[in-house]
Order: C-alpha cells, then structure tokens, then sequence
C-alpha cells in the first residue's frame, strides 16, 4: 500500500468510528451525512468519495461488524480453543463485543433498525449458527458431551437464546447486567447439552 | 354506558386498530395521524379528541396488548390451567398473539422503535416474568418438577428465550416458523427444568 492509499483508507476508517458512534447513539434516521463529515474532519466531498450514500455507510459497519471474530471465528484461523471451551470463548466474545464495540453496537442497532433503511443488509445469525453447530459436533468427537438428535436445531436454539439475552438485557438494563445474564445463561444450558464439569468450562 | 359514550368507545377502537395496522406495517416514523384519520374515517378533529397525539395513540396500543392475556395471564381470572400446563399454553398463546394480532404485532414493532417514540412505554418483559417464575413454583408444588434454585432467574430466563426465538425466527422467516420453533424451544427447555413426560405436555 502505498502512501496515498494508505491516507485514503485511514480516512474511510476515521468516517465508519464517527458514523459507528453516530448510528449507534442517534439510530439511522437520527444521523446525517453532514454530521459525519463534520465530527470526522474530512468534509463532505471525502465521505461521498468513499461512501455515495448514508446507507451505504451503514452496510459497511454491518458487514465489518459481522464478519469479525467472535462471530465468524473462523475455521481457517487455527483457532486455539475447540468444542465446548470454544462455545463459551465465542458467546463471552460477542456479549462483549455487544458491550465494548461501538461498531458492533451500531450495527446491532441498525440491523435492528432494518425496516426503515432502504438496503439489504447481510443475513444475521445463520454464520455463527453453523459454527455453533460445527463445535458442538466437535465437543461429540472429543467426547466432552453425548450425542445431540440434531446440531442445526442446537445451533439455532444457542444463537436464539443469546440473542434473547442480549436484548432483554439491553431494554432492562442498557446492558449492565449482561455479562451476568450470559454466565447464567450458560450454567443453563451446557448441563441441557450433556456438559458435566461446568466449573472446568465457565471457572474464571 | 349510553349510547354517546359506547360510539364514543367504538370509535377509539377503530382508531386504534386502523393505527395498528399502520404501526405494524410501516412503523412509528412511517404512521401519520392523517392517515389514520383518513383510513378510520373518523377524521382528523375527532382522532386528535381522542389522542393528542401520535405518541398517546402508541403508548394506548402498547399498553393495550401487553395488559392482555397471555402475557398478563391474570391470577383472579381463574386461570383453568396450572403449573407446566400453563406455562405451555402461556407460551403458545403470546407466539400466536405474535402472528395474529396484530395490535401485538405493531406493540412489538413500537417497542423495538422505542429510542426513535418521544414516550416512555411500560416496560416489557416483567410481569410475564414474574408470572413464569410463579407457574414454575406451582409446578413444584404439584410434583409436576423438582425444587428448582433460583425462580426468578429461570422466569427471566424462560422469557428472555422466547424472545430470542421470536426475534430469530421474525429476522429469519418473518415468523413463518415460530409455531415450529416454539416447540422446538419448549421441548428442548421443559426436560432441563426437570419435566419428565414432555408427550403429556407437549402432544396435540
């Protein structure tokens, strides 16, 4: 990457955090192209060179978000942790992402937001669905758990619940007792799995 | 009620159901008292006698189907139902309410709008809570399941999860598949509290 790219990228960078702020605290509707120009410092000719539209800012943020790990964790990563130890690393992850991550909280509020932005946003959940699947097939072959009647029903059922947390937590409590919410949630439901030593998975 | 105030009565209702529809549809910020009043016939001068304003008519409608049962599933009411039963009937019927009522439908919708409505909705979630966590003590009464540790936990819990299933399934196949994913959920969450015959229960 050369100088001028390298200058270029750090700018579009620089405008997904303040629109990531924006998006996140005023929602879609509440945050203008101008506004983004202005609290980023590049002007309103730089956003509209890297971005035509404020949608397409919002896809951007949407995209990132998802695409990273915990939610991706991707297979090719040589991830260290495998089967249950990786099921709690990636459901802590993305608690905390939702917590510490202005990108993933504006995107988490944009997706939620949906019907009144006119772009189609990446599918949510069905990704970190499979891989739920996958690493419950893997906690089978390592033998930490029985074998489960169906993975694509406990994949979907895993994310499901996390999901329901994690926005139940947030109307309740803006999210301050999610990360309580989510060691309960797991002390539920990796018994329901066939988990026996919880204290060897969810110990600090 | 004389006769004025039953039209009266009457009219509200229509204004309400009309607002739903729009509400469901189109969201807060797509919804105008015009086209309420328009579609309801009642007019603009008679909508705005009955609500202020657009917030008022939001605020009646959420309060409307969050005070219904199922959800209030009201302890006087002489509920037929007990304990599992009724927490399984509990549950079948808000999934249905989600699909077919659509005052539920547009209560949700302005619930998940909430940070874009200028009112304070009544907090969702709780009274369904605390009467879940209540069922469950009723079933441990009549046998139905072990003593459990924590009520109150597996209340939130229980509802935080429906959400997520509501939530999913809403995202994914605009709830085509909640009436199968709720059955899902109840038969792989019923066996974890302790309820051994899930045919009993669970069968048509």
């Amino acid at each position: 990457m050369n100088a001028a790219s390298a200058k270029s990228a750090e700018t579009r960078e620089r405008i997904l955090g303040v629109a990531s702020v924006e998006f996140a605290e005023r929602g879609y509707a509440g945050t203008s192209i101008g506004t983004i120009a202005e609290k980023s410092g590049a002007g309103k000719g730089l956003v509209q060179y890297h971005f035509k539209a404020k949608s397409d800012i919002a896809v951007a943020i949407v995209r990132g978000a998802f695409s990273k790990a915990p939610f991706a964790n991707p297979l090719d990563g040589g991830a260290e942790a495998r089967g249950v130890a990786a099921i709690v690393a990636s459901i802590r992850g993305v608690s905390g992402a939702f917590r510490d991550d202005v990108r993933v909280r504006a995107a988490v509020r944009l997706v939620r937001e949906y019907d009144v932005i006119p772009v189609t946003f990446p599918t949510p959940y069905v990704g970190w669905m499979a891989r739920m699947a996958e690493l419950l097939r893997e906690a089978v072959d390592d033998g930490e758990i029985p074998p489960l009647s169906d993975y694509d029903v406990e994949g979907w059922h895993l994310v499901a619940t996390f999901t329901g947390v994690q926005e139940t937590s947030q109307r309740l409590t803006g999210r301050h007792d999610l990360p309580e919410r989510i060691e309960q949630m797991m002390a539920l439901q990796l018994p329901r799995l066939g988990v026996r030593d919880l204290e060897r998975y969810l110990g600090a």
